[in-house]
This record gives structure tokens, C-alpha cells and sequence, in this order.
């Protein structure tokens, strides 16, 4: 049986375990007050291009989503996200327990627009009703598209142009930037959102989110709420140690390019078998649909979620990552091909 | 510079290094579905003696109190906690970031004591004071001091016959259980507290607690909770992984009696120097007091907090650990009684 | 100016203030601990006919809902309502505010289906995301609609059947019991729900609510709910007092009868006069749709809402109180009639 | 049986009963957006004597305490009160239910001292801890006594060199700012706070706060928070037309002189019976100790609390207020001066 359920099945890169176990035994000060953690700090900001960022390390997603979010927040501001946004679902009402509404707008291929904003700021009008302030992207979506550098941009001059926050949620970061059709860099992010951060748990490391908060204002006294939500690591040098593996050379982007090159394969092959996807994924989770006799065949040697169902059968989805097997891949590929 | 700061300065026991690194490519659920997971569990309750236990793993300290006291209270429920409690003071608000008060009472040796909940009971007499109902104590103490047996069992009594909660933080389980001085079983934890947690992250492990819920009925739904305050971790296994390294022999409580008997020489070396200490303290933290004179001297060499002052000079504070190199320990001894 | 925007532009009826002015002068204990609000709570549990009820009173509705559902649920747990519920827009987040997501629902007419929250329930089906525990529903609803007996009764039984709580929003509780259309009585809510409250400040008081909690476990300690949240009234008996004028006789039933009665006058009017509706709405509210031209008309003369526009023109709000002048209303009908 | 008990045990001064009751059945806007909430801010900005103010009503003083305050702080951001203070204690925890610790010090004489602040501010250091933001106190105190002009400017001049904002609760302010030992004005307070509320639910309202918001800054998107806690009363004039009434002349400051000069009475008239007092208390609290007999004695006429019990004996509180009789003072004394 092998899983294509998640891209966080496997532990981390090699040359992580390597770094953890090399320095094992050093003494370094505890949360985050040591020097691999300035070091990656400062090496992130040179990948980025810009020394004016606030950084922090983060175990989690949602723990990453749920301290910044609050932090940036007052009390009657709330957040804009399409219905499938992971904060807005897949957190067990991780925002609202911070005392914040999500307000979940429709999108489009899992991406929100200029007009779902416009709806929510039309809608929430007065003192009687939540304030919309934060506006929540995720880039790749929780279907697997991508924002456009020309979307991006467009998002980010609209939410200043009202007075809202852009934060953008990067736990599959590296396989949309990595994917062919994307147009945005690092230094984009920065420039282009509030604060977003750089997800590792899902592209080679045991676990990791960096936090890039490039709206200083939002940064102030920004430990106390990592530290009041249970999220500083007492080792934190753990965190900085998996970072400077990934971005002292290339290897965050090579693993993420790896991820997309694998659900390349999958996407290309099941399309030359004859099926469709139901939605346009160009990173690493794809959605195909096969009729209900396929999956139940593919279920006895394969791992995945059943995404939904519509007319047309059954939509799967595969994930790829920075571990994934390419005999694996191809080994998908060849069954399904057998199969009618 | 050694470092006698905490005993999370330095990284994991080799043998969890080895189990991460040994496991590290294979495929399994995530978020603690997984059979090490059920694997660490099931050791778990064979070393307590125990069955119907509802067993958890967190990332940290502060995480697991949170999550466990804001799932266990009512919104108008407090907590009973000594003023050096660890939630009280060293969690930036944690506690009450979740809607709890903290009820702070003065304790003994850093111990809470009966007559300290039954003030704080006589005292919040109704509707318009927070309704106590959480007691919290750490063993060992933020002060080095533990519980007896018949402490614990008369603090659970009490609290049985008051419909109060018993919580016990156990950040430095394994130093208090070790202890010359502890008459305390895992078991005996499990039947005198609601709920406790055993502390790896400072005894072994890169990170890890894992709570221990005996009182059933506060573990219900209780994944939920940990998900929601961002604390369930996407690759699982790896709480689970080290867990199982440290008990499936001796391991945690052999890193404990290292860290213990680090202090014991520390101690009877300090003693032999003529010096007093702050605190009856029998675990891996000491409170040693000095001239001023000699402490800067001998933070020359060694890295400690100064912990307060009083007539008598400065307490410091010495923190020992599974990975305290015995020839610092020596040398520490050494210098000091060089020092005048 | 006439206003039709709001039953709560006046004071309270006439024998309401008689009795805060009678007793002006008397002392007697302060939040909610005096004999008026024992009578108060007494003449509730004959009106309703069950003895066995926990009865507190509140100032304002959004108050009565954020204690209530607070008060009710643990951190995980969330609402469930249909998207025009006054706790899903219109009280500024005052549920998430306390930590509790609400999963807003298409409802049918402002109603909300058992089919309704069969899908939230299926669509919540683990940890990752929240427990639905808590329906709610208003009764009238939002748009003026009200719920059928046969409904009440199935929602309350499919609750019962899957561990779900219904709570019943009853800011125009009397609108709906006094509507031709209704066959539920106070008896009635009191066991098919497991929380309702009596709206009086939209029916003849200057302000309050009565909460009936009929699931007597959800009552426990409920005073201090309603001290934390602030909705303690230190002058408590100035809430009895009001519920005594408006219960110890039919008070209640007659204003919002009167309501009622201007709110057929208006819409037979409207009918004769050849407009449509947006909606089925049987109680104190209704939503006539008037060409631009004729609103603007209108709008010279009488204040009221414009709720939202379609094909056929602007759907406005009129709503009418114990205190819309019967003269008045036959005001307006006669000025649309002149208008074209 | 006459109340010494409480400043809330009988309703409203005439004049304001007649206020409701004249402009009872006229048509006005909802939630404060009223003429008659515009012409009672006006009036509170003139016998302020600033303009610049932001000011809101609302129904109790728990209420307003915990919307200001939640609506200051960011969620790491911590209370500093005397132990006494009213949110300490007896509020059930209402700061803390909106995520923010309080920080308890002893203070003098239930006040707090700039070394009360100064020692806070030491103890918490770091991110560990929470961070002191806003310093609350009382005026008059919960146990009656007062703040002296100096004080004040050097409490408020200590938090703009700190970077905390003075908030000061004046739920019995009518009381301190009438008492002879007084030195302050209503333009001192706005002058020298950042915002403070003038307490009317104790001075001859039947309810009512008016929350002065100094710093402006503090005010942005303010009803957006009244609404979320559920403090927006729907008829909102009631509020302003309490103040009208208060301030349109000297109301409110000749009803607090009555109570002080009932408290004087019985003060002296104690003093001259030879008993001496728990506490100096220059306002409408006093704390007179009696032997216990003759508190039982007196308890058969007069109600009041008992407060505290010393070696010389059991302190009891009296309260006077706007609506204390003469002759039930006079009476008091008499009776105390029969008993032994």
C-alpha cells in the first residue's frame, strides 16, 4: 500500500536529520534565543531580498495561523476567506476560539477575488456586524491552484486601498512557487502581502513554518503571542536548524520541484488514460475522477482521500511531495491503466 | 561557558536521534494516527498499571496546560495555582487567554497546600466571583521542592470532596519521581490526579509531554481541543517515536537520576563550601546563595539565572539534566571553592 | 415622519411605567435577588405550566444569546443557524467573541431544515474541524416567517436524536405566538426546546428577556455566566417588574396581537394595492417590493428599511409594535394609493 | 428593617422617572442614534469642559468595564489593580473571560501606588510573562476611600512615561468628587486619564454608565466592541435621558453631597458613640467595627454587610445614598448609642 494522502507521511530530508543529529549535544539558549535561529532568521532575509522583516518560527500551520492572526486582530475585526480556506474549515474553529468570525466567501477555483472582498466589505456595513479586516489567502489553495504575481498584486492594492490586512497562508508554499505556472517569488510575498509564511512540515522538514511579517506595525511585541499560545519551542534551535538546511542552498525548491514533478506525471498520465480532473491543480495535489469501480480498485494498493462525487464519479485526490517515489508514481500510473 | 541554565540547552538521548533517523522514510497517518502512536500509548499504560487512561501528546509545556485546563473548565471556572505556579506567572497569560481566572495563593516551598484551596474556596463564596475549580500543581516545583505521597493523596481527597479538579504539571516529572526524597509512582499519579503530564522535552527528548487524563470524562472529544489550540502535530509518530525510547525500558527514569544525581554533587559540594540555599530543593534544580563577589566570578565560567536577593546574598539558580557532563559538575565544585 | 423601522422606537406601555414609578422608592436587594423577581419568575412558570425551569432575565437580546450559548457549549462546540440568524450577522461576532463558531446554513424562508443541519453534520465529521452541538433558530425569524408546531417538534426530536441542543431565539416571540398562522404555545417551547427566551423589549417594555432553560443541566451555576458577561442588572427587580405587568395578565399577548393586527392592515393594503412580497410573513414584519419611484415616495413621509432589490423593484422592511398607531397605518396605505 | 446594604437598593430620582415617562411614547432611532444621546454627550462634554472626547453609555458597570478594557488591550496585554479592585474580584472573572490576566497588588488603603506599578512592571520582564499595559483603579475605592488630585496627576503622569493608559472606574465617582477631602474635577479626570466612566446606576439612576474616553486613539471603532459584548442597548435613549436629567443642572453632584453628608452623619455620630473604623473613608462606604453583640443588635433593624472580622471586632459596611433617609441615619445612631 502506498499513500499518496498527504505530502507530511515521511519524516524530513536526510541532510535535516544529519543537522539535528550533528548538533545534538551542543548548549544553546532555549526559544529561539541561540544563534542557528539568528541564522536562519538572516538567511531567510536574504532569499528574500529584503532586511526589514519580522521572522518566527512556528511547529504548525494552524498554530502559525491562529497566533498571527489573533495578534494582528482587535476584537471585532474578522477575517475574509473562501468557504475552502484552511482556517476557515480544517482548524476546528481555531480563529473564532481567538474571538474572531470568519467571514467564508465563494471564490473561484479556490482562490478569493477582488469581487468576494468587495461582497464582504458591501455586506458588513455597520457597528452591527463583525468588521472585515484580514483578508486570508492560501497559495497553493486547498485545491491545488495558484495565485497569479498579477492576482496577488491586484489583492494586496485592493486591501490597501481599504484598510485590510493581507496574510497569506504558505503551507504548500514551495509547490507554488515551484509550479510551472507560477509568476511570483519570495520577494513578492514580501512586497505584496502583510505577512505570510513558508511552510516546511509539508516540503521537507519533520516540522516548520517560518512567519515573514513585512508590515512592521503588525510585528510589535510579536514573542508574547507566540509565547501565550503555547507556540514558542522550548528547543527552538530545532526550528532553525531544519530552515538553514532548506535555504542555505536550494534544497526548499528542490524538493518542492520534485513534489511537482511527480503530480506532473500522475496529472499526465491519468489524462492520457482518459479521465478529467475537476479542477485546474498545477501543483502538487490534483483531483482526478474516475468512476467508483476504478477507485475501489485503486483503494487496493493505493492510499487517498475520496475528495467528492459528482456526475461524473468519483474525485480523488493525489498528493505528491518532496518524498514521494517515482517508481511509485509511475507504478500509479501503469495500474490505472490496466484497470476499466 | 557551561551552562546551568535549564535543561533544555542541549538536544535528544541518542537512542531517540537513532529511532527518528531509523524511521524516518517510511510512511504513516498523520496527526497521531499511527501505530507508533498507539504503540507509545499502550507503553504508557503498562508503565502506570493502568487501563481506562486517556493519553495525549503535546509539543510543550504551556501547550498542554492550555489545552488541557481550557478543555476540562466552564467558562466561569478558575484555577488554584501557588503565585509561582508556572501557569500562573511564566506562560504570558496563557491561562487566562482562554477566559480562565488564576487564583494565586502563597503555597509553602513552592507547594500549594490545603489550607491555601480552602481559602481560596471560603473566599469566591459566589455569583460574582470566578467559581474555583481547577486545582494546578507542578511536581517537582518551580522551586525544586516535591510532593509527598500523602501531600498528593490528601490535596486529591480534598478536592474529591469539593468537586474540584487535581492537575499536575509534570514539566520535571522524571527529576520528582527520581528523587531521594520522592515516595510517588506513576501509578499512584494516575490515581490521585485528574488528569497529569509527563515531561520529556526537559528529560530526553527533542520535545514531548504526554498527558495523562484518569478522569475519563474529561478526555472527551478531546482531540478536538489540541487541534484547535494548534497543537496537534501533523507528523505524530514523532511524539510517539520518542515517547516509546523512553519507556519501553528504563530510559526516562535513568535520564532522570543522572540529572538528579548532577545536583546531588552540585549540592553537597556547595554545602561542603560553606554555603546555604534558598529552598529545600531534592530534584534537579538548586538555590544556592553567594556573595555577589563570587557569583560574578563564576559567571566567568558558567551560565546560570540569578534567581533573587535577599540579606544573605544572591540565590542563583542551577539547573541540571540527563545531559549534564559530570566533570563540569566537578569543575563547578572546584572552581567555587577556589573562589573567596 | 412616521417610523416603521423598528418595534423598539418607543418606551414601554403605560402600565409598565406605572410600576417603576409605584415602586420607585422601595428597597430591596440588588441583582435579581428580590421578591418581585421571584414573583416574576413564579408567574412565568404558570404562564408556561411547568415548574421545573430555570428562568433568569436579561436586559437585551444579543446579551441573552452570547450568555447563553456560552454558557452551554465547551471551546470545540459550534452553532448552527441559518445565514439571516441574528447571531450569524447581526451582533458583531458576539458568538465568536466567546470562542464558538457559527455554521450558517441556507434554511428555506428564514427557517432553518432538519435537511439543514443533516449537512452541517455530515460536512463536521472529525477533529480538524468544529462539533456542531448547538442549533438555533429565532421564532419570528429575521424575515418574519415563524415556525410550525409540526416543525418545532421534528427539529427538536432530530436534535435529541443526534446530541444536539436547540436554542430559540425570541426577541419577537410574540409576534409569532399572536400570528394567525401559529399553533405553538409558550408550553410548547418550554419542551421542545432546550433554552428559549421571551423578547419584551420589541413588545411593550423599555428593555428585557426572559431566558427559560427547560434542560435543567444547562442551568447549572448560570448566575455567574450572566455576572461575567456583564448582563448582571443591579437593579434587578426593574426587569420583573416588567415581565409581572406584562404576564400577570394577558398584557403580553395583547401588544403583540395589536402588532400583529397593524401588520395585516399593512399588508392587505399593500396586496389590495397590487404589490408582491418578498416573503411569507405572518407576523410583525413583512417585506412588500414597491418600484424605486414609489419608495422614494414613500420615504417622505414614513422611515423604514430598504431590505434588498431584484427584478421586480426594492424590497423595504415595515415593521410594526404594540405602539404603531392604527391611524397611521391606514395613513400609509392610503398615501401608496395615491402614489403610482 | 431599613438597607445600609447597598447605593442601588431603591430606583431613580423622581425627576428622571418623570423624563421616562414624558418622552415615553415618542419615536426616536435605536441603539444610541438618538437626539437625545447626542444633547446628553454635549452636555457631559460641557461640564467636562472638552470637546475632544469620546463618549458612550452604557447600562452597568461590569459591562463597561470589561468592553473598555477588552477593546484597549492586545491579547497579551495585562491589568494592573489593587487587589481590591473591582474587576479583581468581583466581576466572576469578566476581564479574564476576555482573555486578559489582571495583575493583583496590595496597594494602601485600596489604592494603588506608583509602587504598586513600578513593581509590576519589574516582575514582568519578558515575553515570558504577560505585559502590564493598563493600570486600573477605582474612584471612590472599593473601600471608600478617595483619590487626591495629586495622586492622581502622578499615577497618570508615571503611565505616559510607562507607555500604560490610566483607566479609572467611577461607578461610586459622584461620591468621591463630593466628598470634602476631594480636590478633583470632572476636567482633571479627562485631563489626567485616558478614559474614565461616571457611575449614574449608584447616584440617582435607575441604570446607566457614561464611559469618557480621553485618548482618542482608544475610541476608534468603539460601538463595534458595545455591540459584540452585547451592551448596544436597543433603546438607547433611556441612557441619555438618565444623564440629561443628571447633568442638566447639578443633579448628580447634589444627590452624591446627600449621600456623603448621610455617610458624615453617621460617621461622626459612630465616632462620638466611640467605636473606631476599619478604614479611612471619606465617601458614602464607611467601616465602622463593633463588638459583635452589637452588631447582632443592630442587625434586627438595619441591614448592611459584615465585612471583615479583627481583634477588635466585626467591621460592617454602611452605604448611604441619593436616596437615604435622614431620619433612618439619625435613627441608627440612636439606636447604636442605646446598645452596649
Amino acid at each position: 500500500m502506498y499513500s499518496f494522502k498527504n505530502d507530511y507521511s515521511e519524516g524530513a530530508h536526510p541532510s535535516i536529520i544529519r543537522a539535528i543529529t550533528d548538533t545534538n549535544m551542543l548548549q544553546t539558549g532555549g526559544y529561539g534565543e541561540d544563534h542557528y535561529t539568528e541564522e536562519a532568521i538572516q538567511l531567510l532575509k536574504n532569499k528574500i531580498g529584503l532586511e526589514a522583516l519580522d521572522i518566527h518560527f512556528f511547529v504548525g500551520g494552524t498554530q502559525t495561523n491562529l497566533t498571527a492572526i489573533s495578534a494582528f486582530l482587535r476584537p471585532h475585526e474578522a477575517v475574509i476567506s473562501v468557504e475552502s480556506g484552511h482556517v476557515c474549515v480544517h482548524e476546528t474553529g481555531a480563529i473564532e476560539a481567538t474571538g474572531h468570525k470568519i467571514i467564508a466567501m465563494p471564490g473561484e477555483n479556490g482562490k478569493l477575488t477582488i469581487a468576494d472582498i468587495e461582497n464582504a466589505l458591501i455586506y458588513h456595513a455597520d457597528e452591527h456586524m463583525v468588521k472585515p479586516k484580514l483578508v486570508y489567502i492560501s497559495n497553493s489553495t486547498e485545491v491545488g491552484s495558484i495565485y497569479l504575481k498579477s492576482e496577488l498584486v491586484a489583492l494586496y492594492d485592493y486591501c490597501q486601498a481599504h484598510d485590510l490586512l493581507l496574510f497569506l497562508d504558505g503551507a504548500r508554499l514551495g509547490s507554488a512557487l515551484t509550479s510551472s505556472a507560477n509568476d511570483i517569488t519570495l520577494n513578492d510575498l514580501a512586497n505584496y502581502t502583510d505577512a505570510f509564511y513558508i511552510g516546511a512540515t509539508k516540503n521537507g522538514a519533520l516540522f516548520g513554518e517560518a512567519l515573514i511579517i513585512s508590515n512592521l506595525a503588525l510585528g510589535k511585541d510579536f514573542r508574547y503571542h507566540i509565547k501565550q499560545k503555547g507556540a514558542l519551542l522550548a528547543k527552538g534551535r530545532l526550528l532553525a536548524l531544519q530552515f538553514i538546511e532548506l535555504f542555505k542552498d536550494n534544497l526548499f525548491f528542490d524538493l518542492s520541484q520534485h513534489a511537482n514533478d511527480m503530480a506532473t506525471i500522475l496529472r499526465d498520465g491519468i489524462k492520457d488514460a482518459g479521465y478529467e480532473f475537476l479542477s485546474e491543480a498545477p501543483s502538487n495535489q490534483i483531483f482526478p475522477i474516475f468512476p467508483e469501480h476504478i477507485v475501489l480498485k485503486l483503494e487496493e494498493n493505493y492510499a487517498f482521500y475520496r475528495w467528492c462525487e459528482n456526475e461524473k464519479g468519483v474525485a480523488i485526490r493525489l498528493i505528491t511531495s518532496w518524498a514521494t517515489l517515482e517508481d511509485e508514481v509511475h507504478g500509479f500510473i501503469k495500474t490505472l491503466k490496466t484497470l476499466k
